[in-house]
């Protein structure tokens, strides 16, 4: 649930007359994601989104992002795309905070995941992979294996005021995790947080992919291993290999995998839940108490790594 | 900042195949509204709000609210109009919830008020105050004056945990002004939170008013005093007498106040400001922590309050 900064009527009107998409004509604040303030906007000629960035992004990234979604746009992704101002700026300021407006997608994110939205995700991830190659700038991921052991380090005193035991078994995992991480897959630009609320679909139609403020240049294998978290497993935390052989198929169709990519996949999958798993205890064990942001339980990626670290080979997911 | 029950898309897709206006192209979650949740409804044939009724709302209220909406746009005034199903009904049910879907407007609520949207204002309560004299059905005012003593007596306890010397204020104030209350004074169907997140504006225009969940039928100059706390105070909670001015002169201009009414502005505006004060301070105290709903200051209606008390007549707000 997410307006942590509010935009009077007159910044507004004073910010779009920088564009030239006309006059407000609705304005509303979205209830969806967690990192920035997200408002509805619709003025005479059209809808769009402002977006303004708030806490975790950090401003010298933003023309990166920015770009990355003209630059998949440009190849056929349907992403949101930034509008430039008259000034030709897509990246501009309002109410003390770094702003854009993007176009506005159709579609509806899914609130319960069926197998039929599996396998457009894995199509859509990999033509995003394969649209991104010639995107020339590159963004360390803040958030890869090396900030792990940091991020462990920094919950450290608390953890076993989560779970019993949670610090000793996080060490244990990520000791092993690291050790086994691949140094020589491909590497491209992922999108690492394609959650379902990230994807939209009409029907069972893809419609779009939003949200792309933890993109980064990293091993594009990954991205899988998180969409493998993400979209496959269901409410009680079972593993769902219908659904996880559907996304990896229609992947491969797309962008095959080597060799070393299918090996790595329960190695990525494991990285991947800890990196959930650690974010989410950072914030459970520093959300102040009433704070907008609802907490969310760090111990739902516990259960998926423990599955992942259970996990010999690709023929677990299905392939 | 309000979604408290997620809408699945079968579930939606299922309650849009009940109505005649089309199949999803867009639905989001509106951060805006306490008491409900909200979203943000695009289908084919046009832009709707999905409202799923929680908590405060008792159902039984809910067909007087969307008749009162019915027969107010029907005699001109811009609300949302309750869209009805193929059975003819536009009190419906969704994931457990009573739900109704209603027609979008245009327009943005000031953020800040201006001197401007104080006359608007004054003027559409006026209009409202007309046009729902002949809808015959009452409801009762669940926050009239009735109700204060029992909620100060809810929050006695803990009263002074927020302010010391609350508690014994609260309870002076609350017997002057329960003495003095009017019982002589024209009633009506009053909106009875017509906030400032209540009232939309494109330009300086009023466009339309929302959220009719807390209309009741009840003294209609208590609805304009209602929005003299909340339109007239500045953020130092300093009252701006020229936009209550404003706001009333507009209104006798549509509806002339009798001398009673206008005697009692005082007490009206004292009783409003306790009104809001109680309910924030029982929010306050009951509202547990982590909660997705922003706790609201009571003291800021203690700002109110103290300066209504001060109050000798109808000159002190402009008139």
């Amino acid at each position: 649930m997410a307006v942590y900064t509010e935009v009077t009527d007159d910044a507004l009107a004073a910010f779009l007359a920088d564009y030239d998409i006309g006059t407000v004509v609705a304005f509303r604040g979205i209830a969806e994601g967690v990192e920035n303030s997200n408002f509805s906007l619709r003025t005479t000629t059209g809808d769009f989104i402002l977006t303004l960035y708030e806490r975790r992004v950090d401003p010298q990234d933003l023309p990166w992002f920015l770009g990355l979604m003209e630059h998949l746009a440009q190849r056929g992704l349907v992403c949101p795309q930034p509008v430039h101002g008259q000034d030709g700026a897509a990246l501009r300021q309002l109410c003390g905070r770094y702003a854009a407006i993007t176009t506005f997608l159709p579609g509806v994110w899914p609130r319960r995941v069926r197998q039929s939205h599996c396998g457009p995700v894995g199509a859509a991830l990999a033509r995003l992979h394969l649209a991104g190659a010639d995107y020339t700038p590159r963004r360390a991921n803040a958030l890869g294996p090396q900030s792990w052991r940091p991020l462990l380090d920094r919950c450290r005193d608390r953890a076993n005021e989560v779970q019993a035991g949670l610090e000793h078994e996080l060490d244990d995992a990520l000791t092993r995790i690291l050790a086994a991480w691949p140094d020589n897959l491909p590497v491209g630009h992922i999108h690492a947080d394609l959650f379902p609320d990230n994807v939209f679909f009409l029907g069972d139609t893809l419609s779009g992919l939003i949200d792309f403020y933890f993109a980064a240049t990293d091993l594009l294998a990954y991205d899988i291993a998180v969409c493998l978290n993400a979209w496959c497993f269901e409410p009680d935390f079972a593993f769902n290999v219908t659904k996880s052989r559907a996304l990896l198929r229609a992947y491969v169709q797309t962008r095959p995998l080597s060799a070393g990519e299918l090996a790595a996949l329960p190695v990525l999958c494991q990285g991947a839940a800890i990196r959930f798993l650690l974010t989410r205890l950072f914030d459970w064990l520093n959300t102040p108490a009433g704070a907008l942001v609802t907490r969310k339980d760090p111990l739902e990626y516990l259960r998926r790594l423990r599955f992942h670290l259970s996990a010999s080979d690709a023929a677990a997911y299905g392939l």
